[in-house]
């Protein structure tokens, strides 16, 4: 169990066979045994896989994967919870801090995010402050990776920080996004991971911040979308739900779009394993 | 293991024995066995323990654990990783984005503050954005409690709202901060966790604000706060690393202060366990 509880607290982390028996204490007769086990215990709960890595700096590592039926029971699960007319805020915003501020929520919605970019080699998230801050980092745990928080204003300086203006949707207002050079190196692989996308303004003002940078953005998820407009400044993207508002009172939510990973989960290589041991 | 990985996914939650009977397909015969072997491998790998809950609502519960020296350890890291004179900002400030956006490194820290914050019966996380969330969240998912995050501005009507002007210790301005009614019901009792204390211009804030509220506060945690100045305007905080700035450039850092979960984790009751089957 402790082996199991180690893989289940650290995803995407790559450990090598004499570290599991080393630190961890696993029996070295029975490790690829045990590791077997393990493995189809978390495929059959549909909690995850584990992948074997060959090579010096190779091991076993832990990917978190969601069952088609258990995305499908959360997307309803969100869409109901969106169909509430009280979630409409003035101005076309929806209320949606009781679901972002629920650590159970977000982790059950950061796991479809982290399934579907599970192949995309992403190096760090990127968020904007502040609502799609706890989404991020919990697909940045499950991903293995570090997050990396786009600012509203330069409250301090954490050194030369680039910044774009842009004109945010929602409120027709010509804003500027900032960050800081050092919080990501030039040419990472990146996620963009946010909360809400209507016209997409913030989110292709972070495609061009992210420019700046030099990264080379692997994918984009929003928890909700909107309906309208129909056209966005980006394509491409992920979403969970979709909502419509009819009469401006009264609101719809359907599943969003491309959000069931593709790419099923390669099977345990135990011959890989033996040769590791 | 499903049982021992629902328990890692779900800490503070109470689950019935009939319910980890029908949902999780767990034995009944051998429940009871099974529950004391999970308690049993918790404990001595130092992650967390159970809890019997007796009575009609009852059930078990998993509680995460630190042990001393695993907290020691994490500490010294944390002391270490700030005495770099390159976290030094204009103004005073502290740069800690890095630690803050490292899913693993926060999960470890929040874990400090979850299991000395365990007993302290919390029924909500505060705190204020942007840099206290990552914390914020991953406390709350360890106790499974809701995170309320406070705002600088109104970007956004989120119906009433209370509002309380500050003065922030490190830049003498004064600002305001926001809460919405629908985020937070009268008389709750919560926890406040932040990035970082100075003077305490902002946890002041922050409790004159509940108090509007009428919350009753439980506990006050911070990753980190400086030596300067001695008299903060808030006592009866934990953190965990104290900083000193030598001739205004470099940086010494030492454990902060009562940080260690005192109350030791009770046995796991079989006798409960075996009424409630």
């Amino acid at each position: 169990m402790r082996l199991a509880s180690w893989f289940l607290e650290h995803p995407h982390q790559i450990i090598s066979l004499s570290a599991l028996g080393s630190d961890l204490g696993a029996a070295k007769a029975s490790l690829s045994e045990d590791i077997a086990i393990i493995d189809t215990a978390l495929r059959a709960s549909g909690t995850g896989w584990l992948e074997t890595v060959a090579g010096q700096t190779g091991g076993v590592r832990f990917h978190v994967l969601q069952e088609a039926a258990q995305v499908h029971a959360f997307i309803q699960r969100l869409c109901t919870l969106l169909a509430d007319p009280q979630r409409l805020l003035p101005g076309g915003y929806l209320y949606l801090s009781d679901l972002l501020g629920d650590p159970a929520f977000v982790r059950q919605a950061s796991r479809i995010f982290a399934a579907r970019f599970d192949q995309a080699g992403a190096q760090a998230v990127v968020t904007m402050e502040t609502k799609g801050i706890p989404l991020a980092m919990s697909v940045g745990f499950f991903l293995g990776i570090p997050v990396v928080i786009v600012r509203h204003e330069d409250r301090v300086s954490e050194g030369t920080t680039v910044s774009v203006n842009y004109v945010s949707g929602s409120t027709g207002r010509l804003q500027t996004m900032r960050l800081a050079r050092r919080l990501l190196p030039s040419g990472t692989a990146v996620l963009l991971i946010d909360d809400f996308l209507r016209g997409g303004g913030t989110m292709r003002g972070l495609l061009d911040l992210l420019r700046e940078f030099d990264a080379d953005v692997r994918g984009l998820g929003v928890l909700v979308e909107t309906q309208q407009p129909e056209q966005k400044l980006v394509s491409d993207y992920v979403s969970l739900a979709r909502i419509t508002t009819v009469d401006g009172t009264a609101l719809s939510a359907q599943p969003g779009r491309d959000y069931l990973a593709s790419v099923p989960a390669p099977a345990l290589s135990l011959s890989s394993l033996k040769e590791q041991i």
